[in-house]
C-alpha cells in the first residue's frame, strides 16, 4: 500500500482486516508496544478499542438507561451543502466519508432522526472521545461552582498547592477553566518535543523511550509546566489545563474523578452504558482526552445541555456554560474557520444566530448542539489528521444544513 | 513494616492506604511497571482493580439482570467448624480473615443468606477470578460439544494445525479439556523459569525483562510448549490447556472469545454487569485466568450449574460436566487435601456425598456448589499464597459446615 492514500472508504478497518482472525496475521496486528494504536489507518480500529491498549477505570452507569426513540428520516443523508472553500455541493452522507466517520447520531427534539455506523464501530462501542472529554470536566467544574465548592476567582494553588512554582501557580481556576492561562506549552500533535509530546510521555499512552527520565504520571507532569506571559489575556488551547481541573475536582470532592463523573452525570442522566476512562500509571484520569463512551451517551449529554440540564445539571450552571468565553480573546488564536467563536467552560461556542455550542476532540470527535434547531449531533471519527481544521470545512456546513432541513 | 507478617486484618488495603489520595503518596502507589500489582499485600487492592493495570476487553451483559433476593441469616457467621489439621474450632466469620477474603456470597435455594465485603471490594467490583475463568471455558466447550461443533475425540491439531509440533500436537481435545495432556510445563508460581513463568511473560501481565526474546502473545507461546510423556495417563494441572481450549472455541465459532462468553453465558444468564477480560497484546484472551467479574455474577453461574443450566446451558451438557474426571488419574497429582477428587471439564469435583463441585483460582478465588445442600458459595480473596492448599484447611470445612447449617 506504499504511496496509496487511503480515504474514508478504503481505510475501513473491516476492509483492511485489522486484528481479524485468531490470531490476526502478523501484518494485521495493531501493537501498542509499537504505538500502532495511535497511527492512521490503524486508528480506524483502535479508537473503538482503546481499553485493549490502555489501563482504564470504569465510569459506572446505573443500568436503567433507555435509548432515545428512533424516528429515522431517509432524506437527511441526501441533504446538500457546499463545503467551506469548495466550488461544488456535496451531501451529508458523502461528507461522512470525508470526515472518516465511525458513527453519527442526529437527535431532533429528542428523537434519533439519523444514525450511521462504519467499520468496527457500533452502538455498543466505547469510542475514544479525546478532548470532548474536556467538556464533561468543564461541566462538572461549573456544577461545583454552583454549589460553592469551587471559586473561579481564587488561585489554582489555593486548592492544589503542589502547582506552586509551575505555570499554573499564578493562574486563577477561572483562567484554567477558560484556557486563558499563560503557559510555555505547545499543542503540536506528532512532535515528541512539543508540550503535548511531553504530556503524552508522562501519561504513557504510547511506550516511553528507554532513555526517558521525565515524569511518570500526569499530576507530576503538571507541576513541571512552565509559565510564559500573562494569564487572562488570550485563549490558547492547552490540554493540561483540563487535567488541572480534574485534579481540583478530585481534591475538592475527595473522590476519584471517575466516581464523580459517574455519580453526577452518568447515573442521573441515565446513560446506556458504562464508560471506560483511560488512566495513567498511578490511576490519575486522562481528563484531557481519555473518555471512551457510547455515541448515544454522548448525544444524551448534549441533549441534557440543550434542555437546560434536565434537573441533573442545575439550569443556572448550564446558563453559565452557554455564556461561553470572550471572542476577542479567542480570535488571537487565529483559527481561520472559527472566526467570532469563543472557548468557555471547556466548551466551544459559535456565537452564531442559532446559539450553537460544541465539544470537540482530535480526529473528528464532535458533539454539536443547535438550540434553535432543537438538534444535537454526536459523531465519532478517526480522521488521519488530528486537528479538526481538517474536517471542519465539511462538518460545520453539514451541521448547519441538517439544522435547516430539520427546521423546514 | 519490615518483618511484620500481615494477616487478614492488618493487610486490609483501606487500612494500609494503597492508592489513596490525589495523588497517592509515593510509598502507597501500586505500579504495574514494578509488578507491584501481583505482590502481596498490594494484591489486596489490585485484584479488585485489574483493568487499571492490564489491557482488557468487555464481556457484555444484557443490562436486564436482577439481583438475587436477600434473606440474610445472622447466625451463619457464627457457624463453628474445626479446620483440617487443627485442634480447636473456629467460626465461618473468623475463617474469612484467615483466607484474606475480599468478598463472599452464600446462596441457599437461590437467596443470598450470607454476604460480606472487605477492603476495597464491593458488589460492583470486578475482581480477578484467576483460574475460576477455566470453568467458564470448560462449560463453553461442553456446550459446543453438545452442539456437535467440538469433538473431544479428535486431535487438537484438527482444529488448530498451528499446534502441530508442540506438546499439544498429539493430544485430543478431550485430554486438553480434562488436563490429562502430557506436557513439559510446571505450574510453579513465583519462579520465572517455570512453565507458568514463561506463560506469564508471553501474556505480559507483568513487564518483561529488557533481555526477553520469547513469544509476545499466548497463542505463539502455546506452539512452544513441549510434550513429555504420554497423554491421557494422569491429570496434571497446567494452565495453558485452557488457552488451547479458548483458541479452539474462537476458531470453531469464528468469534472473539469475549463475544462467545457474552452471547452464550453473560447475556442469557442475566448477569448483573459487564465483565472485564484481560487480553494479551494481540487481543487473545487470558482464558487461563483473566476474567474479572462481579461476585454475584460468579454466584449466578454457580446457581445455573446447580439448577441444571436453566435452559441456557443444556441440561445434558451440565450432566457431562458434573460427571467430573477420573479420581485415579487425579490422585497421582498428590493434593494432600483433595483425596478422591477429580478434575473434569475444567471443574474440580469432590465426589463426596453431597456431589460438590467447584471452580478454583489462585489466592483463594472460589465457586463452590453443593447440590444436596442447595447451596452455592462464591468467594473472592487475595491470600498471600497462590496455591489453594493454603486456604483449603479453613475453606473446605467451612463450606461443609455452612451446608449442614443450611440443611438443619
Amino acid at each position: 500500500m506504499a504511496g496509496e492514500v487511503l480515504d474514508g472508504v478504503t481505510s475501513d478497518p473491516v476492509r483492511l482486516g485489522w486484528m481479524a482472525g485468531a490470531p490476526p496475521l502478523p501484518e494485521k496486528r495493531i501493537l501498542g508496544a509499537r504505538a500502532d494504536h495511535m497511527r492512521f489507518p490503524m486508528i480506524r480500529w483502535s479508537y473503538s478499542n482503546m481499553r485493549s491498549f490502555c489501563p482504564t477505570v470504569r465510569v459506572a452507569a446505573n443500568g436503567d438507561g433507555t435509548p432515545f426513540p428512533r424516528a429515522l428520516r431517509s432524506d437527511l443523508g441526501g441533504v446538500r451543502f457546499t463545503p467551506l472553500g469548495a466550488d461544488s455541493e456535496t451531501t451529508v452522507e458523502d461528507s461522512l466519508l470525508s470526515a472518516f466517520t465511525d458513527g453519527i447520531l442526529v437527535l431532533h427534539r429528542g428523537e434519533v432522526v439519523y444514525e450511521r455506523w462504519f467499520g468496527v464501530t457500533g452502538p455498543e462501542t466505547r469510542h475514544i472521545a479525546f478532548s470532548v472529554t474536556k467538556s464533561f470536566v468543564g461541566t462538572l467544574v461549573q456544577m461545583l461552582v454552583g454549589e460553592g465548592r469551587i471559586d473561579l476567582a481564587v488561585p489554582v494553588t489555593s486548592v492544589i498547592p503542589e502547582l506552586d512554582g509551575s505555570g499554573f501557580g499564578s493562574a486563577t481556576i477561572g483562567q484554567v477553566l477558560h484556557m486563558t492561562s499563560a503557559l510555555d506549552f505547545s499543542e503540536e500533535y506528532g512532535n515528541p518535543n512539543s508540550g503535548i509530546g511531553a504530556y503524552s510521555a508522562a501519561l504513557g499512552l504510547t511506550p516511553r523511550p528507554a532513555s526517558y527520565t521525565g515524569p511518570h504520571n500526569l499530576w507530576d507532569y503538571l507541576t513541571t509546566v512552565p509559565g510564559a506571559g500573562t494569564h487572562g489575556e488570550q485563549f490558547v488551547y492547552r490540554t493540561p489545563n483540563t487535567d488541572v481541573l480534574a485534579w481540583i475536582i478530585t481534591r475538592v470532592t475527595g473522590q476519584p474523578f471517575a466516581e464523580v463523573l459517574s455519580e453526577r452525570l452518568w447515573q442521573p442522566l441515565g446513560m446506556l452504558g458504562d464508560a471506560d476512562l483511560i488512566v495513567d500509571e498511578i490511576g490519575s484520569p486522562f481528563a484531557g482526552g481519555g473518555l471512551n463512551l457510547r455515541l448515544e451517551d454522548l448525544a444524551r449529554f448534549g441533549e441534557a445541555l440543550r434542555l437546560g440540564g434536565l434537573g441533573v445539571i442545575p439550569a443556572s450552571d448550564v446558563e453559565r456554560i452557554r455564556q461561553g468565553g470572550e471572542p476577542e480573546r479567542f480570535n488571537k488564536q487565529g483559527y481561520p474557520l472559527l472566526g467570532g467563536w469563543s472557548y468557555g467552560s471547556q466548551w466551544w461556542h459559535a456565537h452564531d444566530n442559532h446559539g450553537c455550542f460544541s465539544a470537540r476532540g482530535i480526529h473528528g470527535q464532535t458533539l454539536w448542539i443547535d438550540p434553535v434547531a432543537e438538534m444535537v449531533v454526536a459523531r465519532f471519527a478517526s480522521h488521519p489528521t488530528a486537528a479538526n481544521g481538517a474536517n471542519d470545512p465539511h462538518s460545520l456546513p453539514a451541521w448547519r444544513a441538517l439544522a435547516e432541513a430539520l427546521m423546514a
